[in-house]
């Protein structure tokens, strides 16, 4: 055997037992004659102690030891003279009686601490070894008990988890699934799923009532930082509910959930949020709602002074930095810039700070008198000592710029508290986009979304208008989730094709199977998919979701533990009848 | 609202009241002005009743119902006159006060009943519609309940639960893998995992100790009845244990499972068998021991009494049908047949009769005294009125023969029921298997599976002789799981490379990633992988695993429903800088 225990288990109770512990020599001291082994196994860290007197043999093996050596060791719990209350075992230790060495190690490439030495690359290369460090095993322990949380909260409600195929399908616009070519089919191919949404929609007609699905999902995008070529979403779907039965499901789901990984007790109902509300005030269509700051409207206040910026401006707005009048010019030219670059996108930045005396100053004293600055500060709220920041441009983009510098501004002023969870629903997002290059709507979820009942009638009129009956979780200005009300109306759903641009061919052609299926008796349905990784980074409070993620691909999409993607033999190509093609 | 209530929930207790189901109209019987409608959901079928009295316009509705219309219905809960027990809700019917068509239905290709008319490639192409059956419903349903015991047992065992990827590398042996272009990374491609072997074992290297996960797996085989090509297995993996640790574990999760989901008790330890026992006395590495009727050896005692198939053959075995002495010729005959099919391969069948007076009849009359057909009886343990088949030939086939005839002898006895449930644990099987044709050895299981250590003296003399420490479970004849303590001492992964052929080369090229990280402190490890589908439809009692998946593909690998795989748009071959190949 072994072990006896594991390596966070012993305590004072256990004082005086002989036990085995086998784990991997954390770090060995030694002092005076006395050696100390600190080791580790993934439940803690037991210190191993051996002192001059032990025997000859003993000491050799002892001393031939290296970090990272994996060793079995007899001994007896012993009270710790001075004990540590940092590690759970802190109280006792082990007087080593044998030691066997079970596989010695090479000296690993970066330290297995906490902070390591080694960059991004190289513990990816070696990331069984990263993974021994305590920050990424506890986020893949996090994740299990997330995953577990959510499936027995799901289960307690009657929702049933079932498997939807991963080899499907290639839809027309999938231009970026992964494709598997068949061998048995020459030629042809099945393709992985971006997200089960088909086949949940099919389980709703086959009367499964309440589907639920933990499932990894593939997408063949150009990555960005935060994205993975495959990762995982919590899928579910509901039969004979409204908006609110969903919100109200899932809002159990997400309460539960932080109630038993975060001991965070949210109060439901979570607030509910307007798209257009979000975009005015927060200027996101994910605000963080951990603290106000929400922008104000000057549009009206501040136009037809003169000041050509502002009034050639279809809109101007701005917020409220509380107590940062002190603000020097060094931090204020910081602050136009960050606005300025490419990625905000801004042309300039506007600020006025009150003082301690109620006194104004400005970067638009020329076309302001004092009066009206304070006109504004009222009309925004700013107390003495705050400093306000405007923007003015075309309204979208302004509104953006405005809710990326409030992110900003929270951050300098400590405003996102990792340990503070604000959830909220963003709900009645436009159903339609314009694309001004091809001239036609696109659905802006996806072409099943149904449209909110009492906006049915702009179809014809108006149909940019239109809200769908669509939602969006959203915890501390990450969208966590989203999700739907489905059409179930065959004449809605012509409405909407047609609106979209589809002949009759063509939606059959693209959607044959699921309109077929809609023929028999589709229950109304909607349901909801929350990014998994994201979830648990959001619990987990950092942002990077390759934590959370035990062997995540780099930027390249790209495994650099295993080296793939990579070639194949020519004996595979040519049993699945495909060969390369140079890339012009 | 859409319903107060599900389908299978209204009791007596709920006479009087005022409820709103939804559903789907399973049937409709207008008796003398009275109409009937069965309501059916997920959760079960209630009866709605209108009588002669409703207004005109509910009853044009009722009117206008069909088979698999959704409705949504309010009505008041009243006792049932003519109570029906084999419904839960048999007690109550409601009487209907609104209903309203919430989707109309096409008439379904096939019933929805539990005995359907519809062939197997119709209910596969309209799955959505099978699904709604009762027998393939309670498949999915009792699919998501052995999941989540499962998951249940293992995270209150400390197992974690850790995705591993599904975009990996293909290896060289794996001309079977399913591939995946990668668009980024011109004429390279990911794999699909045939299992998360490497990863899982990665896993241990990194220090997690227990891990498993409910995963997908591919394999790009020519299908059998029943084999899919993506299939799902219960993964598991420990460290810092022995095989008599994994076995335990193991018994204990399966002894929980079918304890909760099917009400079965098992008696730990499960029996345990070797691999030689198993071939000799059941002809088969998956022995059904629901029953005895082992095989006896004959060959000693029916050897050299002139009988010329007999004296050349290897092997003389037989096993003893119990009552079966009154088998007509016609039935004999039967066997002798069935034995002789391609898939059994058998040259003949050998019958000896004890009839009720103790006189022996039988088919080598000829070559055996009454006396010396006595003796045989007696070393197999027959009875009067049992009746002795017996084989011969080379060894092993004439053992698999028997072992066939055996299964098909207790199917005829009724020996095999599909309530009783036998698991076992067969051990020792072979570390390596001779491949005439390549003149070389390969590892039965895979090249990490550790040797028994008492066997490892055998590496250089006897290397066929090896046992491995590997363990399958058996229940009810099929093969459930499988797995090995692994080899993580680098010395004797040497010597197991070199007794497979492997020159340090070709091993470093093969498994290079998993042999660097063995270099880092591998502790010893072991574990078992379980095939799902297999083990839910043992559970269920059927043969056939399709019924345990939602949407399965047919024994072409196509799924017809949403008939895939299918062809790609030139766009996306281009996009992936793949052509396709005319196969020769």
């Amino acid at each position: 055997m072994y072990r006896t225990h594991n390596c966070g288990e012993l305590r004072s109770k256990n004082i005086g037992q002989s036990i085995t512990l086998s784990g991997w020599v954390q770090r060995i001291r030694n002092l005076g004659g006395m050696t100390f082994i600190d080791l580790r196994d993934r439940y803690g860290i037991t210190q191993l102690v051996a002192d001059e007197g032990i025997d000859q043999k003993l000491a050799k093996i002892i001393g031939s030891l290296g970090r990272e050596y994996v060793i079995t060791c007899n001994g007896i719990v012993l009270e710790r003279t001075s004990m540590n209350s940092k590690i759970l075992t802190g109280d006792i230790e082990v007087q080593i009686q044998q030691i066997k060495i079970l596989n010695q190690s090479e000296l690993p490439p970066f330290t297995i601490e906490d902070e390591t030495d080694g960059g991004d690359e190289l513990r990816m290369k070696y990331r069984y070894l990263d993974i021994r460090r305590n920050p990424v095993r506890n986020s893949l322990l996090l994740r299990h008990k997330v995953a577990q949380t959510i499936r027995k909260y799901l289960d307690s409600q009657d929702f049933i988890e079932i498997e939807t195929p991963f080899l499907i399908k290639s839809t027309p616009e999938g231009a970026r699934d992964f494709v598997v070519p068949s061998r048995m089919h020459a030629g042809e191919f099945y393709a992985l799923p971006q997200s089960p949404q088909t086949f949940k929609q099919l389980l709703m007609i086959a009367g499964m009532d309440k589907y639920f699905q933990i499932v990894k999902c593939f997408r063949d995008e150009d990555l960005r930082a935060d994205r993975q070529p495959e990762f995982t979403q919590i899928d579910c779907e509901m039969s004979f509910v409204e908006q609110d039965d969903v919100l109200k499901t899932f809002e159990g789901m997400i309460t539960s959930l932080f109630s038993e990984v975060a001991d965070v007790n949210f109060k439901q109902p979570f607030q509910r949020m307007t798209y257009n509300d979000a975009m005015a005030l927060y200027g996101s269509d994910k605000p963080d709602v951990r603290f106000e700051m929400c922008i104000r409207n000057l549009t009206a206040i501040a136009k037809g002074k003169g000041f050509g910026i502002f009034d050639n401006a279809d809109y101007i707005g701005g917020i409220v930095a509380t107590g940062c009048a002190n603000y020097s010019r060094k931090q204020l030219d910081e602050l136009t810039k960050f606005v300025q670059r490419p990625q905000v996108g801004a042309k300039g930045l506007i600020w006025i700070k009150i003082d301690s005396n109620g006194d104004v100053k400005s970067s638009v004293d020329k076309f302001y008198s004092s009066d009206d600055l304070l006109a504004w500060g009222e009309h925004m709220n700013a107390q003495k000592d705050d400093l306000m920041l405007v923007m003015a441009g075309e309204n979208e983009p302004t509104h953006e710029a405005l809710g990326v510098l409030r992110l900003e501004m929270a951050d300098r002023l400590n405003l996102r508290d990792r340990g503070t969870f604000a959830p909220l629903w963003v709900v009645d997002f436009p159903l339609l986009e314009w694309d001004e290059e091809t001239e036609r709507f696109y659905a802006k979820h996806h072409p099943f979304t149904s449209p909110v009942s009492t906006d049915i009638h702009l179809f014809d009129s108006d149909p940019v208008a239109i809200r769908a009956n669509a939602y969006d979780l959203v915890i501390n200005g990450v969208e966590i989730g989203g999700g739907s009300i489905r059409i179930s109306d065959r004449e809605l759903q012509h409405k909407m094709f047609k609106v979209l641009g589809f002949t009759e061919a063509e939606a059959e052609e693209q959607f044959g199977f699921l309109l077929n299926a809609f023929k028999y008796g589709a229950p109304p349905h909607g349901g909801v998919a929350f990014g998994f990784d994201r979830l648990c980074a959001v619990i987990g409070g950092t942002d990077s979701i390759r934590d959370y993620i035990a062997f995540p691909k780099n930027n390249a999409g790209r495994d650099v533990m295993i080296n793939t993607p990579s070639m194949l033999s020519q004996v595979q190509l040519n049993e699945l009848s495909i060969e390369i093609k140079s890339k012009k």
